[in-house]
């Protein structure tokens, strides 16, 4: 079988190298192209010597590359120089790189109204017209859509975590829709490589806190497909925490039941929906994110509250797996045909 | 000036050694005995070698003590051993040693009563009579009460940093009594010392959980200080997690504001009630656990939700030290008419 | 092709865990027994949650497992229990189940001589007559008896980062033989999932310690496989470090150069021996756990000293993969004519 | 009494933050100026929010400092800043500040020959005739110079870990000279608050390396004082390790006996030296982090090694604290003639 000719945009930081550790064993996929504009023509294994065993392209600028031998894009680039560069690609010379599929892992495809992106990211979004076209890259939820689309917008990390417990809810009217709170803690990677001082190690272990208290932008992407799910603008309580691990989400979920609901009833919900999901479960322990880490799997438990109509729902993934690149490739393999889970098949490193 | 003499019952234990960190830089405070059943015999710095550096008593065997030499008592026993041990030293005997003055770390004699006990703790409290006598010991609430009292029963680790921010707004109204939903983080350091497989380095490190999910024991105690502060019963959503880090506990709190109040009406208020406070800050940035750990302190912020009507209230204290023993010594600086905070102004060691 | 069935006896441990994550995606492996005595009867997944999402068999007493159906035999058991139960198997009933290829992971079969077992594990040593047969399982080494044993001692953890770089030395006698200092750390992963006080999460994290101080017996393992390539006994030093880290091992090794050699011949002489070898590279940055944790990779790198006749080499593997259960599947491949990488193909998960 | 008045030169790093930690709590000491060029205006808790809770001077540019209101300084400038910066206070104008007692924490004043100096720093010394003046600051090894003198170089955090055990034993000719290697591992903060992709969470996180293999700067400080002790030059290997944790030291340190001594000579040496000393303390048991995380306190294990005539000394020291902040304030209340363990007498936070 000929092998699926693959560039990374962006190769250098973590969900590039997510990307890398787990293209490397799939079988039908050959990574011709690492893009990485600051370290072009060095080998990757010179910035991250733990790559020394395999072989790998020489790292180029995107100017060197020639699209027209490529069959899939990953895009890790920052927000908003995604969105130039695709719109670049995609539209100018006649759409002549419009053969190229396109999973993008930035944010920038992910909010389908303009006025939405412009207020959560402060400016206008530059290429509005493939925008329109871009479908929001949530397998178990959007997997038609994905298999006939040219440019995906993968999720964020913790949309992730949130929209698989909660969009069959809503769908199904189970819980109220004024009512969710979500409690969201993400290990360090999340944070990507930038030389911020918040984010040493010194200033990080042995500590957590919550950031963006009220406003991350991650509520817009979630608000959004909620409210899809949901028929009608929902709002939500947001909080992310930062937490001294390397990966991982655990996002706590509050919600009421709508009225004659109880909590078998959003437990059927869930089980009935993931039932054949490979990727996502239901489990009657504790949720922890050493089950999933390292692996493109979900855990869910629903349990009751103290009170009597109250539900919290908790939710765990990998954030650079599940939550960005390991969702990039079950995006990709659901575009080209492949079995869902191809490279994606591995246990979690315990301990 | 006299020393006051103290003895320390569970000395074994973190809360205990953390009490020993505490009181060793206590000018006012003679470390006489230490009580460790199980280890009588041996000098602490045997087990502790962190303590070698320090003149400590032989650990003995708790009827190897004469308490009529002892002015004050810091229990640090399990729960259930510790309502049994102080009720026979205090009314056996013709309340033969009714002259001590006991600040219990434990869980036994914090509520109020009897059946909320039996509910939470599955058994009959064997000392109604005494608990009927002990004073809550939060001494920003109730400082009042506990210069009298002689049986103080410190506050649990999660309900001192949830009822340092809600007991004011309680008080006041400015929130709606059905709306409380906390969401907290511990260190493993509160799981104290026990073999337990949960708790091996492997298993935490590396990974966050939530557990007791609806039915963690400080429901009981977090409700009742509440429906105090409010006049009414209050019921709560509360969810612990557990921390890959060694100290700290951070709560993040989501209530809704009582019609006609704003975001400011509750900064003001918990500025206000903590304005002559040592140990609380309002804050305006990030409280962070980093910023109090292995100290006395509290840190706490109030912001606006997503929602209207929302706030979104992070506390952080150190479990060990204002979740335990460090508001052990604070309690007992209160009973014996010390400078409150003697012995417990330490900055936090960064990082 | 016809799948090799493979049981794994004491799949409860780490080792065990470690061989299911690596075994799932073997494409010439059904593991068709699962060995656990005292939790017989129920799921793995049951126990270990992050399974969930994998069909694995029931777990099994071991009298319980009808090894004529069972192709390849993984002991993950504690030592001496390892030796009581093969010599069972193999030689009990008329060698019945003679057929077996076993890879046995503890310490039983790698030690040679029976009065080095009994002075390093303190008591005779039950199935000497098997261990004659045993081949130290250092695949790099010794790839040819490998191929035709049918018992493989798998080497233990400290030992493999330890001999890897030193046997090629010693063979070609470019360093001498009374110089060698080892100075080895390793994640908590290496004491496996036993009940104590010291690897308990708030005991190890935030510390690092010496242990065993000249009297580990990985020592035993070492100087027979160094003395073998020496020609001639060899006495080492080694001081074994524990972390707080899950996995990974670095040992640092101070070595004099033998006369008339210079740091070139080293590094020459490791270039040279593993240019054809998958796992094992030589580096001139410095290794970091992080490069090969979660894989079957070992990293080298060797200096010059500030002395004029001394190098340092340090080594890292992760010592449940290359240390443990990896280095058992390299060896189950080589024994069954399988590439020596399959299944082992994993880039370390980064960060 | 009147109290010290006391700057800090640099009190934007970790030592810095150290040292305001512990002179919070100096019952002799008042905190009249912190300095920080880059952040002059701000008070120090806006940029670290731990220190709301305590009164300290808004920070301020070196320029508008009186220093003829200051007792004492605290250098925690990076080296080369150091040695300009105390040029110009004590020697310009007439030497109209020397009056100052200085500890200086960087390494400009350590190194006694400009030689040395210029061959580990790479630039020559800019201080000469101030060099020749300063006093090597290990109080346990130059109380009685350290009492004299205005200008004490405040020893490296690895050399303090090493010298403290190695000095004794080499003024009594126990050891070889030539034997010696060291193989220290440090925590993060060791490598301050600079912004380094290495130093972040996740590069950090999970993970130790060796570095600067052969060739730290530590090694001429070590290599410095050994020298002395012996009366010929020493010659040492060295080995530095950055460990995942934010605090402490532990150095492995095998050396040979010299003739006709036993491991006991050794130990005897050691504990006779160290008898009287408040922060020194031999041990039987094995040396830990935690035991002196925090404190000024240093922890030293001699033990036997494998081979005849060898022992392995562990030593474990907190680096921001004896090996650095701890350490000046002992030296400061040497200088003026307070018992050395004023403000420093508190016991580890364990765990």
């Amino acid at each position: 079988m000929k092998k699926i000719k693959v560039a990374i945009l962006g190769a250098y930081g973590y969900t590039g190298l997510e990307l890398i550790r787990i293209l490397i064993n799939h079988q039908f996929v050959e990574i011709v192209e690492l893009v990485a504009n600051s370290n072009a023509g060095q080998k990757i294994s010179q910035i991250f010597p733990h790559l020394n065993h395999f072989n790998l392209p020489v790292l180029k600028k995107i100017e060197d590359i020639d699209f027209s031998k490529i069959d899939a894009v990953f895009g890790c680039l920052p927000h908003t120089a995604s969105q130039a560069t695709f719109l670049d690609l995609l539209t100018k010379e006649n759409g002549k790189y419009s053969h190229l599929k396109i999973i993008d892992l930035s944010a920038d495809f992910r909010l389908e109204n303009p006025d939405d992106y412009k207020h959560w990211y402060e400016h206008d979004h530059l290429a509005i017209s493939l925008q329109k076209t871009a479908v929001y890259g949530l397998p178990e939820i959007n997997r038609n859509l994905i298999k006939k689309s040219s440019l995906v917008a993968n999720p964020g990390c913790y949309p992730t975590s949130v929209l698989l417990p909660l969009i069959p809810l809503l769908r199904n009217q189970l819980i109220t829709v004024d009512s969710i709170i979500i409690d969201s803690k993400s290990g360090t990677s999340g944070a990507g490589r930038s030389l911020k001082t918040n984010n040493l190690f010194c200033e990080v272990n042995e500590s957590v806190k919550a950031y963006s208290v009220g406003k991350h932008r991650h509520i817009g992407e979630i608000e959004q497909e909620l409210s899809k799910a949901n028929g009608s603008k929902v709002l939500i309580e947001f909080t992310p925490h930062l937490l001294p691990i390397n990966r991982g989400i655990i996002s706590t979920i509050y919600v009421n039941f709508a009225k004659n609901y109880q909590i078998d009833d959003l437990q059927n919900c869930l089980n009935t929906f993931y039932d054949d999901e490979f990727f996502v479960t239901l489990t009657d322990s504790e949720p922890n994110i050493k089950n999933v880490a390292s692996t493109n799997l979900c855990e869910i438990s629903v349990k009751r509250g103290r009170k009597n109509n109250q539900a919290i729902i908790v939710s765990v993934i990998d954030n650079l797996c599940k939550g960005a690149s390991g969702q990039a490739v079950q995006n990709f393999n659901i575009m080209f045909g492949f079995d869902e889970n191809t490279a994606l098949k591995f246990a979690p490193t315990f301990p």
